[in-house]
């Protein structure tokens, strides 16, 4: 079976980002093969969709080396990067109920050395909340919006604030709202200017592309100074 | 063919509102049948869904009588009713793309002879426009949020008023936006509560909604009073 | 984790109906908290789509103070407010499959203190059942009518009765009924004029549009009085 | 290019139904090849989908052959049947907008020589219109309902009358409405018990269906008198 | 609750056919009013969509008067109608994935008593099993055709023989044909004149549009040998 | 603007089907800049989709370089391929409504000098068309079934012959078989083992499918022999 | 019951690959009866979709016969055809997520005596992984691309062999991506000329049109040599 | 009419992006009046989706200030913003179908002042075509790749460079390719980490999205070296 499995040791070179594991769909057993080889090559890993109730099916002294989180079910396996000083990473959302997912936008950007400040429960249904945070919220050069439902904060946010605007749709909620589509439309069919997108829950896709963008302002101010 | 039309007439004693024409798919046979009858009856019309070229296929002496608005595609046959004094009615539109159902809301409004106030151009990547604005939006009973796209104006503007609110979402934009799909969406699936919904671009509907209730409203203030 | 949670205390003065809690998504531990933060400001809460078995992960002396209704699967946490005398909204529905909503919307409208009629049964596979009773549901200045599957009953009663109308589409039934897509399209689509409409199984948001509507009718009849 | 043409001659024997043509998607050679052939053979044939502007490119040895009725967009090339004597299939529908599908009902039932009688302008907006109709409906053996937007009427008949039933959802109307699907869904989804379907617009295969039934009708009575 | 229930005691003297229960998304309770209702009466009820794990919540008395199976999930209360000598209707289904469905069409026939002959596992992937069966398929009135997946078989069966042909599309399958889209829109779409279609699974209904030809063939031969 | 084109001169030498232009979407400059660049060259270009009403756009001295057919909208630039001697390929089509379509396969397959042979109006409606003439399509090593609406021809071709066998699902038709997606569908869904499926009206790429088989076939054989 | 099955034992003698079960939708009752039928003819049977829990419910006698495997839920009834030599197909991946569908189409080559080569986890965020390897894959005749999410690997591929390419699109993943929509549409909108693709998942059926071109192929060296 | 216009005059003060007008949906004569209020400010404004033949209903004043392209249908009316001297853009296409859209980046860019480089006709069916430029387009801090149908190219360039990542799915495409849902899906699934996507067709959208990037690299750089 291992010949099935191939990891990727060159993407954080060519990227920036190392290769991740997406547990969901995986056997068992691809799993513990994996963590095997991360673990004979001492390679850090961020492991993405992996449930608490799975980590039963791992080995002992696999499991011990992962630091798991279960509402976002992540993990980590062995040491994530030392994590920078000032955070350039705003991570909003609308309500607790998106925990999941801007949980695992916060947990991605930590295993690979990035700070972020989070700003929660600002739905739009209570205007006063973003309006009075909005001015710090802006002074990230980044600023990630989780949003299910009507996912209208983002255009409100975008409307507001000069910085890059990644908003991740969420599948919460019945009726229309249950499994994403809705909120996915209404960020990419918002009416401000400038704002990306990822796919629905993808937390995990929205921090990489923050580090994409600090990558290139970490590019910019080195070449500037020197 | 004239057998296969029939004229509700005690509509408007039942529902308080009186039958109106969606031209749309009708033949100009049937339209003008329809219109002779009314002329017959000396019975007032309202006409939706008439687009200026279709004006050519009606006899003079109908075309006459005729008031025709050309971008909300409305024509009232015969006298509407007279005009209320006060608006209890706000229409509140993101911006003039959606001027086409606007002002169907307004027209049809009109020839119930309800009176309304309008706000527009009040986008939400602008927020300060329906800030300064909401107050005085939310002094009216009755607010009806016309909003394509990322349809988020009706989920602010619900979180800050206290009235009865109906959204039209619009067909207006492309891409994911196209044919209003995702702007209905995102009214169903607001956060704001209390947030009512008819089908897309239907500011005949919307208008008929405000319509009933301010009838209850009239018919409460009437028993109360008396 | 509590900076996750912010209440908005002063909605039910902007908008005339406090937050209530969608408990679905949420963690317990984030249910918890909200319940805490409640007992300690002696405010009463709305919780919805809580299912009888998510009662078991709260501590006893919370748990002690809801009053939990298992089909609605709506709980009052604290004192709801007092009843008004006379019922001014009728629901209505097609068959007893759609208790689960009907009875959502009527505890909202019980916690906000806003007394109703039920009007159920009344599917038009036998006409007379809504027949001989529409004068009775007409006579009320709101009706909410619930129904899934071709969902043809709100048209039916909108072309009978002149009463604001708020129609529930529900998700029950199979193949094409399911989820509720099809209900939903019919009620936009009604042929009827002045439907309005809220997402599928939305009980919660018919009742307070139909509150919204009563705040209306309340604050007019005063004015007029005084 | 008459190699790619293969007319089916037994079908009638086959499925007491004789091959009809759809227009739609034919070049206008095909189209010619075919009424040359059935020329040549002495057999009629109706065809459908055929709009007025697309007969100017037929040679008028063919076109002169051709009754055409504009609105259902349909033709008799040669003789249609000669008509039974009493009607036995009811055609209803909701308004004026669906003359281009009932029309071809009632063309694809005359050109087989199946008698119907019309029941139009019945829509469920006004329910009393359909009310004092519907004991006549009930007495003929078959139904076709005709019906758009949320296409609440045949369950209406339906709970009403023994016949058998057959919905055509049409495609027309806007937002939600448009293109069919909703009124589509609505039918299949029927609360009415027995009610069957054809495809949205699809008014030449409801009186195929309808002329099915009858078969089975005339073969029973025939063995049961003999 | 009990007011939540009203039966429609009045249905099979007004459409022919006595109103069923669809178990599916009634709670408990009202399915035990229900039967004790039916029960007071001494009606007979064909209970549907009722899989064999809710027989536990019903008490014994009630239970003990169910005739119930379990692949069709229906139940009989009390006592059907007498069977008919001769069927009339024919079932046929591709594959005995379908069973669940061929299997409500048939219980259903029998409750109203009505025989049918089952043509099963004539899948097109080997015409020669539909072939060596179609005249005597043919030799029916009446037509069901039970198919999932592409659903060909309707199409195939249509061109083969003169009944009155009934569709009903099913949800087995995986991908596209997963749920019954996929094979709801092939029987819509097919290319066999006078094809009817029954919403996704719904056996039950189309043995009901069965029962109303049935009894249009009743009627018929009655009035023509009087 | 010159520098947006590029052409992929290697692509036969790889895949072994040159390069082609799909004309739908390009400007009439980026056209023109493309068989200029061919013309410089040498090389023979297949255009598809390019309607006879574009040519007008083209110099007459690149016009009389294309030997054009407009049903299928495809244009020979420069020499086609010698024809092979034997025809290994079979077009198999429902009706000539999908003549746009499967004159597309044969033109593809005629400009890279494949030979094939055409069966066409062989719907199953009446199913002894292709069943007297399955044994001579299935003595092709590879057939091509071109079908619309309920697309149930491939499902029957596939259970009679071994050959390879390639789906085109076309867009003809109206109602859910508008556009081709019920067609998609249910050739993907199709109970027939090993029937592959290629876009909607993809004519072209059914062609370079086959293209790629009889390549492999012609490997075969080559090795073998020597 | 035993009157609802009937397998189709002619039918690799027709189209070159035996009947295979479908076990997903069939009552265990259904699934013994079709082992005890194959048992009685000596008749070995592939068995799809047969997940390790069905398993318990087979008669020991029955279970003792099969060759199980879990991942792809495939099992072997009876004795598979001796296995080629010389692989002519290559199975590629681009993940371990995957394994369910490729491993079904590995199983199915196996059980009709087909060698195939496979080549895992390259998928295109890592391009290297593919690009060392293509040479080896287009060495062999067909080339199956099992891809999920965004499946972009076949059209990287078809851009790069000549090999007759199949590709399956795969329903994992979450968001757009959940159940396979997403790579289905971008399998069948692929911009490489000549790749087909099968329904969602269906490895089984990738394996089939596999054997169908080697047929051909077979076929093709033979009558060449002789 | 004029009060249905209101500018957000401050909107690059906030967001670093002046007001856009989106032409599609607007009347000519809100066309006019926003120009007009526009010239009187002496304010700059570009203008998207204004096709060549409504500048017919400009008047000539007006017209002449426009500097319009009719491939992206941009405008600008004024001066735009002098341009800076290094690119920090990348735009790459897969093909000239797509110049609709790419040009709408660069104008858009072009409008605000942001250089860009364009590498076109790169798509995958070639891969050496984007292999040869990789580095150079990997050497830009931002990439905006445009991509219709499949959508492969975002996920192979993403596997590739460091840059930060903006794609955009176009419309183009017929079959399952059309509207650009396919490739909207594909972009959102990409398994290439951290890219973001915009609406179909919206080049305007990604522009500002990269100009967003481009001020937070902007004021990094100030920062630092200040």
């Amino acid at each position: 079976m291992s010949t099935e499995i191939r990891l990727d040791h060159h993407r954080e070179l060519r990227i920036g980002i190392p290769e991740a594991i997406l547990c969901e769909g995986k056997t068992d057993e691809h799993l513990c093969e994996i963590l095997e080889e991360a673990d004979r090559l001492g390679a850090a890993l961020l492991l993405t969709r992996l449930p608490r109730e799975r980590l039963a099916a791992l080995p002992d002294r696999l499991r011990a080396k992962l630091d798991h989180e279960p509402v976002s079910r992540t993990a980590f396996f062995g040491q994530p990067r030392a994590i920078e000083t000032r955070a350039k990473v705003a991570i909003v959302s609308a309500g607790t109920s998106d925990a999941r997912v801007f949980r695992e936008v916060a947990r991605t950007l930590r295993f690979h050395g990035r700070a972020c400040r989070e700003f929660h429960d600002v739905g739009l249904a209570g205007l006063w909340r973003v309006m009075e945070r909005v001015e710090e919220i802006g002074s990230h050069p980044i600023v990630i919006v989780v949003a299910g439902m009507d996912a209208a904060l983002p255009t409100v946010v975008g409307g507001l604030v000069k910085s890059a605007l990644i908003a991740v749709p969420t599948s919460n909620g019945y009726g229309v709202a249950a499994g994403g589509e809705s909120a996915l439309r209404a960020t990419l069919a918002s009416c401000s200017a400038g704002i990306t997108v990822v796919n629905i829950d993808n937390g995990f896709g929205a921090a990489c592309a923050a580090i994409r963008i600090l990558s290139a302002i970490d590019s910019a101010t080195k070449s500037e100074v020197s």
